[in-house]
């Protein structure tokens, strides 16, 4: 049954160190954060804005399997890269610009229902529609027998 | 020395089951990715949700302990909780509340001075500036004698 709304979500955050700091959420596995490279940051811990990124990629990926689900499409391959910018502009440091570029699989009949549905996930992902600046979708679905 | 701007960054994001994803992003440890619960997720997976709360409250923590280390400030501790609100609104469901609440321990000279940074980090932090729903900050600056 599904849980009525509004839902809450929360999760702790605490400094380990300058500039470290350990991500909890429950029973999910610790997340060690710090800043990206280029911020004196350390190529092995995952940063704000790697995590940000994420949220955009994953709320894409299971806002679609929802969808799918909902509608028995059968998914051979779901993969996208997503890439953001961050720049200096008037108001100071920001993202400019997010982008993601999606690679589905499914059965050859399903190629036109499973464009449709990445459609329909684009504009109901809840992280992309928090952000102030536009997520650029570049979705190519392909017909699994052609991949094969 | 720094980059210069502007930084990109990139993740990829990869199905390995229905609604189930790993992200990867260079030398970071993967992260098993899902809904969470109230989706039919898996309260052991980071969700999108989740993540997205982990982006917010890290920027904040990186943000604030560069403005510190810029001010020659020491931090004893720093932990912050993160929550946040989803709900169903005219557009759809959407995040309609961030929260941070923010304890920060110093020495007892400085206090305000800590107090002064956490401001300005709240005002400089890129992931809740990409946000369109305010993120509200609270708070609260403690001197490390009187926790002692």
């Amino acid at each position: 049954m599904a849980a009525p709304f509004p839902h809450h979500y929360e999760l702790t955050i605490t400094r380990t160190a300058r500039s470290r700091a350990s991500l909890d959420a429950g029973a999910r596995p610790t997340i060690a954060g710090a800043p990206p490279p280029e911020f004196d940051g350390d190529p092995a811990a995952w940063s704000p804005e790697h995590l940000l990124l994420g949220a955009i990629g994953l709320c894409l990926e299971t806002t679609f399997d929802a969808l799918a689900a909902r509608e028995q499409l059968d998914v051979a391959a779901w993969q996208a890269t997503v890439a953001g910018t961050l720049d200096k502009t008037k108001l100071g440091l920001q993202f400019t610009a997010f982008s993601v570029a999606v690679d589905v699989t499914v059965a050859a009949p399903d190629v036109e229902r499973a464009r449709a549905i990445l459609d329909r996930a684009r504009r109901a992902c809840i992280v992309s529609n928090a952000l102030r600046v536009p997520v650029e979708v570049d979705g190519c679905v392909h017909a699994a027998s052609q991949a094969a």
